[in-house]
């Protein structure tokens, strides 16, 4: 059921645009090289909101007394397969594995180690997955390596971050947050604070808050805007409508920003869209701050000193009186220290309920523990191989680009007519100035009607139409005439 | 309890005079930014006489069937955080929680995580201790490292070494050692060999037999000998009296050093003062050999072939005949191999032991086996923030000067008149000119006795009575004339 | 019984012959430095046959059900000690551990360790397995290293890898998938393909293979045939008969290869030595696949292009229609992608399988599973230390050149008359102008009858007569002519 290439989000806006998936399409299976039977975390789309409720309820019974399940997973093992340090989010999942009463291997810096070989990560997933381990929690610097390793793993596969695209723990630790500090996350106003560009917490934590049903009041640091892709994505898929927001109530937190709501459309709401100076904010129920990702920005765009900053004065506005602070971690400057003793800082509240969350992701994939709801996943798509020709993924950072075995070009429909395709890894939407049929040796103009004749699997991809010549295809008719 | 600036002892001899703590000052904890109700363990001093008797009876019992307590900690958590690598040190307390039953963490490479996003040290003991993990163990290589960990963390902090402040646990082990090797401590004779000059762990050890009433022998390494601040220490808080020995009768051991006898006061000894050769060393209980500390040597101060050596004719001494050889490990050349076949070298069981004592350590602090006495911990403090202006530390290799993030300057008062003040982490008396009130703004010379009515919680530290000024500060009347 | 220096395979073959144990000696345990009564698996000739059935045994018990042993080993605690990466072994070793329901302590880096403050291994393994932990598991660059370290640890140490000498878990568990595979070993028909001249994990394989009475037939990458060092290893000690195979029924995968076939003797095969095609192969049980060592290849050997690789067309040959594809992983290139669906590829069933096998391995060593069977090791060698004048050891990458502290210069004895000796570590054969007696000081040269009267431990080498002359030794009236 997860064993596909599902929506994910966001990813680097500088690199180009990012797609959306064709919803209504009949869920079908991504068979892997093994195909198991087995659920994976690839992305936040891989879970269904009545399984998110059901994980709440799960890890808040691991939360009442995080010590006394520790029987609950004797004898399983779980694998950190990490490619790139990143301390915080290992030690939350082998805190979590612990705790169930598993064990752990570790590997925290795999590059060291027998990738100078030349292994693949197809090789090594099958191997780790093959016996050593139970479930793998994999750290990637690729995009879509989680997926890729899904395709290829005889045991669940959790994603802790892949490169800029999906990092679905982080995700559900933050709507869990949410949920014990709220009782609920439909209908509520979350204002998203900072970088809102490039963060990739930010966009899951986005479109997830849009599925649930609410309401986003953007706060951005002036030139790190939400990316349109983004809204966009939010419009369609989710009928939310950005409208102009009145933040005056907001105070200190708003006073250089241009805030903007994002809510699901429901009439009331819309008759307010009238109103020239925008929805008025009135009652905010968590401001969540981000971190500048830095590591992203060139270095014209911002400076530390000019960041947004969460201070004492921020907090004493008349509408964040009920709110909670929430921040992904690690924060430098973003928050100030004398917000950290306001009861409504709940940021390492946040982070210590990683552990239960994660506790029952684990024992919900290891099939130790049975979600009392399935419900729906978001978005599930089915994908397919190029049949020949050069990868047309063009995103440099694609796991499919960087890793050079077992990674085979594979690509999912985003609509039929004209054809839009994107990358099955990375999500990254596919250009393409010539389509052929890999059967038919012939190839069309992307904008063909007859190429919605060609059955998925034999499309194939040139740059131009020279490429195609090269590749012994013939001209279509229509095309002849050039 | 702990939570307070114990008196730490040693550190770096050339870079400043080291501080002793005003005793029979009233306890007064260190209220932390959570205040937890927890144990610590950052310094040796944290722990009382009767606390170590009744760890060592702990540790006993651990140490009699080291795999039949793996029921103590199930569900239990300890995490290593290491700042920097001493895989010894780690491995040792990693083998104490797996023998309990626990599970561990371990971040071995701290430095290569998230610390490169920015994070304090303060957030990240915040995140791990506030889920994650039931107890911290820290390695740090910045001063007073442990204390600052110590005021964030909601679960057990433990000290595994801080710079070359303290490591405490080191300490415990070299005590139990004699414990189990000599039934007692008190009134023990055991020579200090070698680099008693740099050696934290000789400091430590040195305050600790004094503590407890055992006679120290200095057979120092020439030009490494024992600082006169420890010798000062053990003199004014131990009423330790330091006496020329004649170690005549310590054969090749003693033959290059100047031995010293540091002994309690207690008549019979003083009369023996009056005697022209020194105290007669007569029979030794342990020999505690040291490795130089080359890495904190100047170039010119020792080369590696001339450093004390104990090999087989020394230990011929007859004054060494019931005498066990400890070392803290890692040795290189200052013993010989041939001495590792005598039954009285001990050293590998010395670290052996290190394992039983942690045990008891952990399943102590981690409220799993109460012990059986609490008595008085050795020199609890009070400490301060400074209220405004800069950091007073001068140690550069400070806790509060290394972290740019929420490690405010705290200090405790080692006398009120003249007002002698030290860092709060790091133990380094701060040297100032000029001394302020927060409150009236008037600032006066160190030795003004109008000082002692300022509250403590109100005092500022100025280099001179420029920055005074600079600081909007009136000089009090008996320096307006100036 | 196996704190000896077993007659160890291999190495590498450019640096010099290698050696093959005299057999018949009478077994004589060589005794370490603290002489302990446990068991080691430094070489894979450390286990009987009798031995090695019982593992599997126990191997099958525990793959029936990996996660059902978890109360195997409770309060035990395996330590990875790795002086240089290997994730995959490491892992398979703490997953075996784990399954047990032991703890693992990892060092997965010993290099930024103590190792900088210069402690030697010797005593490194002491104090881990004085009282951290109940086996080793090592990995170390230098060969020997295993055996240095059996000599000094209290505790089993487990061989994971030391340089390019041994690796006998990866042996164990290669046969160990024969074993599963084909229900038998002996008579088996098991072909070695690839890099047969520099892969360690091939010479093991080979010998151990004869030991079992298989037949080995070589199908080398050209100019990386299995070395004549190892051939007459197998000829002298297994009586192994070297033929000229006819492989044309090995179609695609012997195309550029000259095969030989290797095969106990036995009357039928003699008889067929005659004919001048030479054995045909017939039905082959197991391809071997090994990956090219490019790392001890000189550029010129060996371009990854034109290596050896296992497509399906190859796999199509009748002969193999049976055959099971092996690969002790990683691969590269050498397997297609399009052999890993083949119902016959089992490489990553092979890895898995490692888990079990290691099971049985650590269970057995830790004493709490007892072997059924014990049955002789192979060629259990007495081995003496050299009492004085320099390390006669040849090779720079053997333990005792590369450890400065408490690596004696050991030998084994060879043969008589003449003799030949061997380093106790490496197992490479000791060259030596010049053999003195430490009683006598007389020195003779090395074909003298006379040396035979020499006790082994009062043996000397000097590399001519100048440098026995300047240790103070007097030639034997044989030489006194020259």
């Amino acid at each position: 059921m997860t064993q596909d290439t599902g929506p994910d989000d966001g990813g680097d806006p500088e690199r180009g645009g990012e797609v959306r998936p064709v919803t209504g399409d009949a869920p079908q299976v991504l068979s892997g090289a093994e195909a198991p039977a087995v659920r994976h975390l690839v992305s936040i789309d891989d879970v269904s909101i009545e399984e998110m409720h059901a994980l709440f309820r799960l890890a808040d019974r691991f939360a009442s007394d995080p010590r006394a399940f520790a029987d609950t997973c004797p004898g399983f093992i779980s694998a950190s397969l990490f490619y790139e340090p990143s301390t915080r989010t290992r030690l939350s999942f082998e805190s979590a594995m612990l705790r169930l009463g598993g064990g752990v291997l570790t590997a925290a810096e795999m590059t060291s180690s027998s990738v100078v070989k030349g292994e693949s990560l197809a090789d090594t997933i099958r191997v780790v997955g093959g016996g050593y381990a139970d479930a793998i929690v994999l750290r990637h610097p690729s995009e879509g390596a989680a997926r890729l390793a899904a395709r290829y793993s005889p045991v669940p596969v959790i994603n802790a971050g892949d490169g800029s695209l999906e990092h679905p723990t982080q995700t559900l630790c933050d709507l869990y947050n949410l949920h014990v500090e709220r009782g609920k996350i439909e209908g509520l106003d979350v204002v998203l604070a900072g970088d809102l560009k490039y963060s990739r917490t930010v966009h899951s934590f986005a479109y997830a808050l849009a599925r649930f049903g609410a309401n986003i009041v953007c706060v951005p640091q002036a030139g790190l805007e939400l990316p349109d892709y983004v809204v966009e994505r939010l419009h369609e898929e989710f009928q939310v409508e950005p409208m102009r927001a009145d933040a005056r109530r907001l105070g200190n937190l708003a006073s250089n920003s241009d805030a903007v709501y994002l809510t699901p459309q429901k009439p009331h709401q819309l008759s307010l869209f009238t109103d020239a100076r925008g929805w008025e904010v009135q009652s905010v129920d968590a401001v969540y701050m981000t971190r500048p990702q830095t590591e992203r920005h060139s270095g014209s765009e911002l400076t530390d000193t000019t960041y947004l900053r969460l201070e004492k004065r921020a907090m004493a506005a008349e509408s964040l009186r009920d709110a909670v602070v929430m921040h992904p971690l690690p924060r430098r400057d973003e928050i100030s220290d004398e917000v950290d003793a306001d009861p409504r800082s709940i940021y390492f509240k946040q982070a210590a309920r990683g552990v239960p969350i994660r506790m029952a992701i684990l024992s919900w994939l290891l099939g130790r523990v049975p979600l009392e709801s399935a419900g729906e996943p978001h978005g599930q798509q089915a994908s397919y191989g190029v049949p020949m020709g050069p990868n047309p993924c063009p995103n440099p950072s694609c796991i499919s680009r960087t890793e050079t075995r077992h990674a085979e070009p594979r690509f999912t429909i985003l609509e039929r007519e004209p054809l839009r395709v994107a990358c099955a890894y990375c999500t990254r939407e596919l250009s393409h100035a010539v389509i052929g049929c890999s059967r038919s040796r012939i190839f069309h103009a992307p904008e063909a009607g007859t190429i919605r004749l060609i059955l998925p699997e034999h499309l194939v991809f040139f740059e131009d139409e020279e490429a195609a010549l090269g590749a012994g295809f013939r001209p279509a008719a229509s095309l002849a005439g050039h």
